[in-house]
């Protein structure tokens, strides 16, 4: 059991109607002109966007617009926010969305609030800190990434086709409005993406080095299970608010953190996927995972194979073989893989169009040009990175 | 599945040797003189006190030390707390201790930080609620109470023989100091007595009216399993890191609302408990709440019978009898007191010289003389809550 620290201050506040207490509760965290910041059309066609604005102005609060966020959050419209929080002295960011949103809105918070570091860009790549922030808070329309609970911010230049997450304690957002009802309209792919994602942040942290974290592994294989119900329910029944409830609060609780306590958290999986949709900026980030999950598990279940066979059996009720526990091990991984394809997630990066050719440079955009390798039980290097993304471009053949 | 507000800004340093930080700690939550608040002599004795004294002259910070909590903490000392607060214009209150020293410094911190509120009982009576408070941080040496990130404040006044609980989001601690290893000189009995308390903070929440919380159910199951094996590991193994750690942290868990959100919480069985460590100072809370917890689980659970059922496959493992569901059910409520006679718990309240005479009079203050009646499942008014004292009481014939 590692030491840790465990810090989520974020105010959540779940359930019908909650969005219409964004008004006062910016006020309550001193906010008084507010940068309205979302993603494209959808939030301005279901109306949300008239009526957070309604609340907004009901408080007597000031609010500039920048709409327009995309999947894989951009570096521009992340400059352009704070080039336009500095002119317009907003002390306070409102993020309409989902993770792509919050990001690019955390991005804005800490170039808006740290003037002497000139290029915002600077964090992403770690050669800056943050050591203030604005104070933000989010309307969460789509349960995937977490960001709405989590330290982490991950944002996407198309220039050196980058995409890079960097984690501070100044990144937890002030509060949280999560009302099921707002993603009732997300589409079954994206909602299955979603469902990839939440689980993803937990199965990481689940599957990272670590012993005796009994609790914590016991709330991890809860999270699982309970995104495993929830996400396959909201994908054939998009109106269901039980599931969509679960969902959401599941994604909340994946990547606080909360599952990861003890341990030494490592997220290979993400790292390799992050290289993906930076590079093929339309993957969509859940789907990637799906594609590199299993061949990333079938390629290092052997290291740690007391957990895989844990997995199998606590997580997909996988009737254990005790004499042959990589023949458990290896049907969890299955089972997992049979999940993907019941939601029409990919289980190989071929599906995405990616050619042969583009495997080697993955692999090296992943290990930094040979100046990393990826922690975890197996430390993969650059081969094995390249033989994991090889073996599931193989499985599209 | 209930609206619910979810807000633990508690920042928790876990591990060995985090409370070297604590001088540090109170610095950046800006404390400057230090109100140290704590119990017997067990912190003195084990050289712990010396030890945070040196952290806080090392960081420049001055202190007034207040020592003398008992469990089940009275008022009095809370009073003689806010006059020497004020007095001497502390400005952060450090709890060193469990639950009562925790309960004992929020209920100071609220009173020196509400001058207008003469008497700091009307808060614990609910005449007045605090509207400001004094920053607190804990180091903690008992796992039980969960006080460390939950928003409750429990006081005894034992001129009117009342123990009586109010939750404020101000009772909420900016950090907590959990090392596992300054629980280990904790006793066999105060450590069941821990193992009890923690896993019914999370108990009462489950078996509390709600629907598809899935999610949070399973959070909840979580906790209970790892509470049951690390309780009992702890109890026979006194320094065994592993045990007391996962211990520890179920105890901040179990009570800091994850293991109720959705749910329409009610804590009947603690609200019965506080009339018999409130009338008989003695009693330690976790073996009141032993005493009762399978009397009301007999009396009750055929108003919620497959919550019991669950409770019995899910946590303790029984084999479910599909037939036949009460005796799923039964099976679980004689698994869980089983725990608790191997814990050397009582099961019955006469194990504490209870008189059958008493019994009324612990009824009568329970619903305040006939003015309430405790919700949940089944809605229990005087009559119930006699019967089940008495059912408690009459297994220690």
């Amino acid at each position: 059991m590692e030491n840790f620290e465990f810090y989520t201050p974020t105010r959540v506040l779940f359930g019908k109607g909650q969005e219409e207490k964004v008004g006062k509760l910016i006020r309550e965290f001193g906010g008084t002109k507010v940068l309205l910041h979302y993603g494209g059309q959808s939030a301005k066609k279901s109306g949300l966007l008239d009526r957070v604005k309604s609340c907004l102005e009901a408080e007597g609060l000031k609010y500039v617009e920048l709409g327009g966020v995309r999947a894989n959050p951009e570096l521009a419209l992340v400059k352009e926010g704070v080039a336009l929080a500095r002119k317009e002295k907003v002390d306070f960011v409102l993020a309409v969305g989902g993770g792509s949103v919050i990001d690019s809105s955390k991005a804005i918070a800490n170039g808006a609030a740290n003037p002497e570091v000139e290029d915002v860009w600077d964090f992403s790549m770690k050669k800056a800190a943050p050591v203030r922030t604005l104070p933000k808070g989010v309307i969460l329309t789509l349960a995937a990434a977490g960001s709405e609970m989590s330290e982490s911010c991950v944002i996407t230049n198309p220039e050196v086709n980058l995409k890079r997450g960097y984690n501070s304690r100044l990144n937890r957002v002030q509060f949280a409005i999560e009302n099921p009802e707002l993603t009732y309209s997300v589409p079954p792919y994206q909602t299955a993406c979603g469902a990839v994602d939440i689980a993803m942040h937990t199965m990481e942290r689940y599957f990272s080095p670590g012993e005796d974290t009994d609790l914590t592994d016991a709330l991890a294989e809860a999270v699982m299970r309970t995104i495993i119900k929830a996400g396959k329910e909201a994908y054939f029944d998009p109106e269901n608010y039980a599931a969509r409830g679960n969902m959401m609060w599941a994604s909340s609780l994946a990547h606080n953190d909360l599952t990861g306590n003890g341990r030494k958290c490592f997220l290979p999986v993400h790292q390799m996927e992050h290289e993906l949709s930076g590079l093929h900026t339309e993957i969509t980030h859940g789907a990637g995972l799906a594609a590199l999950w299993c061949s990333w598990a079938r390629y290092v279940y052997t290291y740690s194979l007391s957990r895989f066979v844990r997995f199998a059996v606590n997580v997909w009720g996988v009737q254990e073989d005790f004499e042959h526990p990589e023949k458990t091990a290896l049907e969890g991984i299955r089972r997992q893989e049979e999940y993907y394809k019941e939601l029409s997630m990919p289980t190989s990066i071929r599906e995405f169009g990616i050619k042969e050719e583009e495997l080697e440079t993955l692999a090296e955009m992943c290990c930094y040009r040979h100046t990393r390798t990826l922690p975890g039980y197996k430390v993969l290097d650059y081969d094995d990175i390249l033989k994991i993304y090889r073996m599931s471009w193989e499985l599209g053949a």
